[in-house]
């Protein structure tokens, strides 16, 4: 499904993009990964790593919305091209994002060290982190190559985190209720396990492009959507 | 600070481009405004409009990125008239986010409407929803007219939301460890605070955009950020 070039360059131009894209994608992943390591090691000197890290990350940002506009300035892509070079800047935004959710969870670890009981819940964020991480490796993977297969597989995954992400609610809710002091970390520990599960949303929105491009079409429509502790707390909150 | 204009017929796309995105803007402002109405005064029929309403918030996206992809296409726009386009794209989708904010919190009426304490809550939330509206407005208004001194006090503002929200998330714990019924809706209260205090994160980042395109230098650095619930909780975990 390859789109017709207007020129070699053009080629070259978008695979430095896509390049510049993949190392932002890279850092992203080790980002979340990092930040969770350092949530279940106490390990406060790898959060703050996480959260220096976070700037290299912006920085490619940048890098990538200028690389943009210059290659559209010099060879003026039009159709499936010029499609396929603004969808990068999308996903940049989305990967900045991410990012941002790292260093949120790493600016948590302060708190969250000095709670024994976190431990506990570890195994389900651990579990968490790790598919939403091969999410997004798999979900630029799949734009890179436009492999549609693969981007709807990320977007079947995303139920798992959301069901992971549930789960994690209602364990907390129980803690909350059954030993007040555990309020104030649990509500940290909330926070992380719905940034991961909105790095899993980002992640399907990111091959949701990819489809986009191959296709043209937009599976929004489609997609299951399973966060539902909006829905069923009537026989939890009274504990 | 205008840039020159490659032709009026740009100017022209331009103008409808930044047109939709207002539009997109006043949809997104009227979605915030009236998820809260609808939580304080437990309307579930709202709720559901604005469920329903970011249906119309995500076509605009698509049809601003189409709108943007035909104007490059045609017009072949350089240096800051590309620069002015390609940040359309990248504000819209800003917004699209900020509406999936909206939707969140109407999505949570149905658990919080059964809770009487949350009223008591809702001046704070209320007072924060209100400057975060005014800031999305003003932040769009800086971007068309061009007005630093606009776009810089939308970004100073962000910091009474932060304080705003701070004050929230404690009142929010207090209440949480008094009396544990009030957990699980307490939980979801912290949400909706934390998505009206992203929507302001938003905002501050339309205005650095607005900066950007005036001035070419990105404003970031120096933003102050004040959302300091995970630093300071040391007091409040024994309750």
């Amino acid at each position: 499904m390859k789109t017709e070039h207007i020129s070699s360059a053009f080629d070259a131009d978008l695979e430095h993009i896509q390049a510049l894209m993949l190392r932002m994608g890279g850092l992203v992943e080790t980002a979340l990964h990092d930040a969770m390591t350092a949530l279940q090691q106490g390990d406060l000197e790898l959060a703050e790593r996480v959260k220096a890290g976070d700037r290299v990350i912006d920085d490619l940002e940048l890098e990538i919305g200028a690389e943009v506009e210059r290659v559209i300035a010099l060879r003026a892509p039009t159709a499936g091209d010029l499609r396929t070079v603004l969808s990068v800047l999308t996903m940049a935004s989305t990967l900045e994002r991410c990012g941002d959710y790292a260093r949120n969870m790493a600016k948590r670890m302060r708190v969250l060290e000095q709670f024994r009981y976190a431990s506990t819940l570890n195994g389900t964020l651990r579990r968490m982190s790790r598919v939403v991480e091969s999410m997004l490796a798999d979900a630029l993977d799949a734009y890179v190559s436009r492999d549609l297969d693969k981007a709807r597989d990320v977007i079947d995954r995303d139920l798992e985190v959301d069901q992971l992400y549930n789960s994690l609610f209602r364990e907390l809710l129980t803690h909350m209720m059954e030993d007040p002091r555990t309020i104030a970390p649990a509500m940290h520990l909330h926070f992380i396990a719905k940034n991961i599960e909105r790095v899993g949303d980002h992640a399907t929105n990111l091959s949701e492009q990819a489809i986009y491009l191959v296709t043209g079409e937009r599976p929004d429509d489609a997609r299951p959507k399973q966060d539902v502790t909006s829905l069923n707390l009537s026989d939890l909150r009274d504990g």
